[in-house]
């Protein structure tokens, strides 16, 4: 599976300079020439790539994770986070569905791809896993608080499209509330959300 | 109207050291106890707040924006911008719907408040805007190239909805897949988008 990367709507030009490094976040800053001719600095942000992984039960129930972190409100979200530097993205997904989950997957279906914010150079990969074995237990980090849910294909759609819960993986929201919208659309996901593969 | 401004599920402690002051963006870091009793350092950003105004002709129609930018695609988006500092919410909305399209409002209706991305403290307050006069022309920076764009109100759904445009205001998509989704929801939002007020 060869995974494009899709370029940001406003890309970082190459002349661009790092003015920051952070953590999670750099920030980097060009001149650029106005459509008057006169010059303004643009600034941009770059931060890691995310995976995020839907796994799906051999009882077609999806995994997705309650989540406290050190000063965060309690989340529902799904397992995944960040790609480490040089890591391939597919490799991400393995990782961190092992890691979060303690499960191993027989097939990875990339789902979907974005550039999330205009001002940030930063993709999510969505997958959905399937062919699920338990080979470990979660390995959690010392930030990390996680309970595993597992809910149906109809309560996944629920809870990623009611705005009272918590549910912190906008990305996904527009997709379900598409398959809410059509008919159609929902049974073509729900197809891609069987356990059969 | 008292407009509440809604808190970062993961808010920026008071101890949060400010490490980097950008154009737009600036960079906060505090260091954190994790569950474990071991310390990490957490990364959060902070910008400028956000206002976008959609503005209801008398006939009906809606003001959308097809902008280009300096080194970015053209998109289409909502009247709007960043409210200056020590400016009221209400304000800065008053001032963009001007500075943009050329229009005072009689009424401005607060649709929506988000806090956008967990990682950045970044409110964007969503107004619907009535009883237009066309006072000015459009005002516009060097930064700027903008065609406005009268779309009723099912071509407003459309275009903000339809992933194969290049609508950059993904804010209000939950909200117009919400509407295609429910019968109900839809026509409540057809009601708010009337001219009449």
């Amino acid at each position: 599976m060869e995974i494009q990367r899709p370029k940001s709507k406003q890309p970082i030009p190459e002349n661009a300079k790092r003015v920051f490094k952070g953590i999670i976040f750099d920030v980097y800053q060009w001149e650029q020439e106005l459509y008057n001719g006169s010059k303004a600095v643009f600034e941009k942000l770059k931060r890691p790539d995310t995976v995020v992984i839907l796994p799906v039960l051999p009882d077609g129930k999806i995994i997705l994770i309650e989540e406290e972190q050190p000063g965060s409100d309690l989340v529902i979200g799904i397992p995944g986070g960040r790609i480490d530097e040089g890591e391939e993205v597919l490799e991400a997904a393995k990782r961190e569905l092992l890691e979060e989950t303690g499960y191993e997957a027989d097939k990875f279906i990339l789902w979907d791809v974005q550039q999330v914010v205009n001002k940030i150079d930063w993709v999510i990969y969505t997958f959905i896993a399937k062919g699920l074995r338990k080979i470990a237990e979660p390995k959690l980090d010392g930030g990390e608080k996680i309970t595993l849910k597992h809910v149906s294909f109809d309560e996944f759609i629920d809870i990623g499209t009611d705005t009272s819960v918590r549910f912190i993986e906008t990305e996904v929201t527009p997709k379900l509330l598409e398959a809410k919208a059509y008919p159609d659309k929902k049974e073509e996901l729900r197809k891609l959300f069987s356990p059969e593969y």
